[in-house]
């Protein structure tokens, strides 16, 4: 007999860390993190999470552009193989971990495994970034939903953006800054120049910036104020209702926060 | 000199008190509650949530269907009258609140009024809906994204359906249990009748309930579970990848699961 079948199996929780601030996991994440013997952390999650889960292993699983990533095959190994030595593994996923991520394929793993899992719901990063705006998502005088939707896709296409701009919902694009201006030249082709955008980087968290302006200007006011990945644009007429920029701001001693263009 | 002159004014909270579990609040809205003085709650949010306000004024001011309800006029003076009085006022909004909800028009409200204002996220219950099914909203074998969208409009009118469609996104569907069959029908002009489809009633709450099938038959399915509002439509080849139905179920021991048709 080995380790592995002396001990009882652990269960995996795919923990959704939220945007950034820790305090704006939920009780039920907290919770997790405090019992967690084994946890794996994703790039982008606010690594002071650690500090929440005083008795775990923690272990870096970033997967970020390039050199010393860790693939997506091996994370779920990692998943199974301490789960099956009787751990309660937390998988923590920036956002929430069921929009983007792959937590399609780590359900999957755990299912084929045979390893019970649970997941922990969290703040998606788009929803800091209207929070930060001032802004519903929308709106009922403009609209009757938001699209969330990645700009990164897997063959390196690009989603059928005209068939996203002629819903007329408020899109909440991610992972689109390496690629802003050609999408929103691309938008500009279905809805006016003049519709709202903003680019809210790091939103959420206490590096939150964020610019305002529309869709024929966002790209060159993100890009003079400096603002790269990560971040969430917005673009949709119930965007313009946004009010942080001209009066209240509950981070205005801290953050640089950029006028309306 | 009134008793509104003499105060400072107060602040308004626009919290997010999630899809019901109140362990799926936010540690930052367990904070503004414990501090509260007003709590102004909708009628979907979990009652139990007045527990984390031990020392507010609980006022409920439920907008559901016909009679005893509040108007949102009302609503939005209540929350500047109390913040004028120098009470820190709770506006406990179910799901996220910038997520539907008629945020908008309350931001507008107090900003128009001169109100500070600090607005708290939280889990919208259709990421709660996928956590029960145990599914990702954007598998990326299959989108690139997910549209929240409302089937209860402003003017009675209906969402662009065959403009949705058309996205080929999953579809998360809220307020839509009263005009289940005609929109699925609609939906079938554009996708599959076999495109995978569930609805989840009280998602995130311990009074979850769930059934799963397809764009063709899922209005029956629900009809015959007995599930109505409030529940979430799910609609996309993503969400044929759920496997809470075929295996491991954290609620099990108290929840009817119902097994895919």
């Amino acid at each position: 007999m080995n380790d592995t079948t002396n001990a009882r199996t652990g269960t995996v929780t795919l923990l959704s860390a939220g945007p950034g601030d820790l305090d704006l996991l939920t009780l039920k994440a907290a919770k997790a993190l405090a019992r967690a013997g084994i946890v794996l952390l994703d790039d982008l999650v606010n690594p002071e999470i650690a500090t929440l889960a005083p008795q775990a292993r923690i272990i870096r699983v970033g997967k970020r552009g390039g050199c010393r990533s860790t693939p997506q095959a091996f994370i779920e190994r990692l998943m199974v193989r301490y789960a099956r030595k009787g751990h309660d593994v937390v998988r923590v996923k920036g956002g929430d971990a069921l929009l983007f991520g792959r937590a399609g394929e780590e359900l999957a793993a755990l299912h084929r495994a045979g390893v019970p899992f649970e997941i922990v719901n969290g703040v998606s990063s788009a929803f800091a970034a209207a929070a930060g705006l001032g802004v519903s998502l929308t709106h009922r005088d403009h609209c009757q939903g938001v699209i969330f939707v990645t700009a990164h896709l897997r063959d390196h296409s690009e989603p059928d953006w005209p068939a996203l701009a002629a819903t007329r919902m408020t899109l909440a694009i991610y992972m689109g800054m390496s690629r802003i201006e050609g999408l929103c030249a691309t938008l500009a082709q279905t809805l006016s120049r003049q519709t709202p955008a903003a680019v809210v980087q790091w939103a959420g968290s206490a590096q939150e910036r964020r610019v305002m302006g529309t869709l024929g200007n966002i790209a060159a006011l993100a890009q003079a104020a400096g603002l790269g990945s990560p971040a969430i644009i917005l673009v949709g007429d119930a965007i313009g209702e946004a009010i942080s920029l001209d009066s209240f701001d509950a981070h205005a001693t801290t953050l640089p926060v950029l006028r309306r263009a």
